[in-house]
C-alpha cells in the first residue's frame, strides 16, 4: 500500500477533491488546513500558516511521508504572519519580498523536501484531468478565435515568465484583461464589461514557463466555463499536460451545453 | 504665425488640455470631435469613427496641416465602425484585428501622414508636463517601494512590449495587478481590495517600447493622485521623459498632501 498522503490544505474546493480522489484509490489521506484558508469539514487538523515547526511535527506524528500542497492561500505580510522560529528562519533564508508566488512556491517545496517529505503534485494523484492537446469537446474554435488563442498563449506566457499571472482574455486580437493576484473569476467578470462589439473572447490559462508544477497549476472546472460563458467569451484555452481540468467529463458537457469551445495547446 | 493645430478629439478632457494649453500659445486651433468619444462643448465639428474620408475633408477644409490625436478612443468592431470605402481601405490594409491599440495608432499616424497632415504628439504641445527624472515631490520613495518601482518598471515594459498596457501595481514585490484595456483608474481601484498586509503599493506607468509617442502617451494628473491614495497605494512611477503630467504643480501638491511620492524613472 502507498505511504500515507499529507494534503496541506488552502482555500478551494481542490483539497477535497484530492482526498476523494486518494481515498478512492484506497490510500490512506491526512489532511492538515490552514487556518483562515481551508474549509471545514475536510482538515483532520489545523495550523496557522506563519507555524511551520507545528505544522511538520503534526505532519511527522501521522505517519505522513508523502505531501500535496492544494488549494489557495492568499500571501500574507510579515507580520500577519506572526512566523514561528522555523518560519522565520525560512522567511530569512529566502527573502520573501522578493518572490512572485510561483519562487515562493518553489521555496516551500524545497523546504520541505529538506524535512524530509516527498511532494507530489496534485496532477499525479488527479491524472486523469490533466488536459490533452487538441478540442475537447463538440465546439471548435473559428479562425477568429484560434487567433485570439495564440495571440493569448504568448501573451500568458510572457506575464507567467515574470511570475506575474497565469491567465489572460483576448478578443478579436486585443488582450482585453490580465490576471494579476485577483484570481480568474475575478478577470473573467471584468471582460464582461470590456468586450467589444463583435466575435467573443477567449480565456487562456497557462502554466509558468517556470512552474513548480508540483504546487500551483492552472486548473479549470465546470465553474470556470459558467462564468467564462455569463462574461460572453467563446471558449476556454489551456496548456496541454500541464493544466488541470476538474470534472473533465461535467466541464465539457457544460461547454458543449453553452456553446463554448475548450482547446488545450502546447506549450510555445 | 504657426499652422492651424487640428485636434482629433476623444474622451477624457486631454483634448480640452491641449487645446488651452495651444490657445494660450496664441495658435489657432480646430477640434474635430469623434461622435460618441469626445465631450461637448469643445469639437466644432463631429465625425464618426468610420467616417474617415469625411474626417479628412473637413479637415482640410478647415486649412489644418498639424495635427494632434488626444483621448481614448474605444476599439470598435468592424461592424459597428460602418466604415466608409476610405476607412474600409485603410482596414483592409492594415488588418486591424491583428494590432493592438498602439499598432492600430501608428497604423493611423502613418495613413494621416501620407495624406499630407503633420501629425504632432500632446507633448510638444503641453511640453512642460512631461514627467521629468527623480523624485518630483516632497515624499521620497523608501526602500521597499523602490523594489517595487524596479519590479514594476520591469513587468509594464513586458506587457508594453506584448502592446497589452502601459501600467501594473506593485506591492512588496508583488505584481497585485495588471492593466488591459480597463484603464488604469479601474485598475487602481481594484487593487484596493487585493492589497497586502504591510506597506502599501506602487502605480507604475511605463510607455510601450515600440509606442507612437504622438498618440497614446501614459498619462497621470492630480485625479491619478487622489485615487492611488484611496487605494492605498504610496506612490506613483512614471516613465521620465515619456509621460505626461497633467497640472503638474496640482498633482506634485495632491501627492505631497497625501503622502505619496511621485518618481520619473528611466526606461531600462
Amino acid at each position: 500500500m502507498a505511504a500515507r498522503l499529507g494534503i496541506v490544505a488552502g482555500a478551494g474546493d481542490l483539497p477535497q477533491r484530492i482526498a476523494d480522489a486518494a481515498r478512492g484509490a484506497g490510500r490512506d489521506v491526512f489532511v492538515l488546513g490552514l487556518e483562515g484558508f481551508a474549509q471545514p469539514p475536510l482538515p483532520q487538523a489545523w495550523v496557522r500558516l506563519g507555524a511551520a515547526a507545528q505544522g511538520i511535527d503534526i505532519l511527522r506524528a501521522q505517519g505522513v511521508t508523502e505531501l500535496v500542497l492544494a488549494g489557495g492561500v492568499r500571501r500574507p505580510s510579515l507580520l500577519a504572519l506572526r512566523p514561528d522560529l522555523r518560519t522565520a528562519k525560512f522567511v530569512a533564508k529566502i527573502g520573501m519580498r522578493a518572490l512572485g508566488d510561483d519562487g515562493l512556491l518553489r521555496a516551500i517545496v524545497a523546504e520541505l523536501e529538506g524535512e524530509g517529505f516527498r511532494v507530489v503534485g496534485a496532477d499525479t494523484i488527479l491524472n486523469a484531468a490533466l488536459a490533452p492537446e487538441g478540442v475537447l469537446g463538440k465546439i471548435v474554435p473559428d479562425e477568429i478565435a484560434r487567433g485570439d488563442v495564440a495571440r493569448g498563449v504568448t501573451a500568458a506566457r510572457a506575464l507567467g515568465a515574470l511570475d506575474i499571472g497565469q491567465a489572460v482574455v483576448v478578443q478579436q486580437g486585443v488582450v482585453l484583461g490580465v490576471e494579476g493576484t485577483e484570481g480568474t473569476d475575478a478577470l473573467v467578470a471584468r471582460c464582461a464589461s470590456l468586450a467589444l462589439d463583435g466575435p467573443g473572447g477567449v480565456l487562456v490559462k497557462m502554466a509558468k514557463p517556470e512552474q513548480e508544477r508540483r504546487a500551483d497549476l492552472p486548473t479549470i472546472g465546470p465553474d470556470t466555463v459558467v462564468r467564462a460563458a455569463d462574461a460572453g467569451l467563446r471558449g476556454i484555452a489551456v496548456e496541454a499536460g500541464a493544466a488541470l481540468i476538474l470534472d473533465r467529463a461535467e466541464t465539457i458537457a457544460a461547454a458543449d451545453a453553452r456553446g463554448l469551445f475548450i482547446v488545450g495547446v502546447p506549450a510555445p
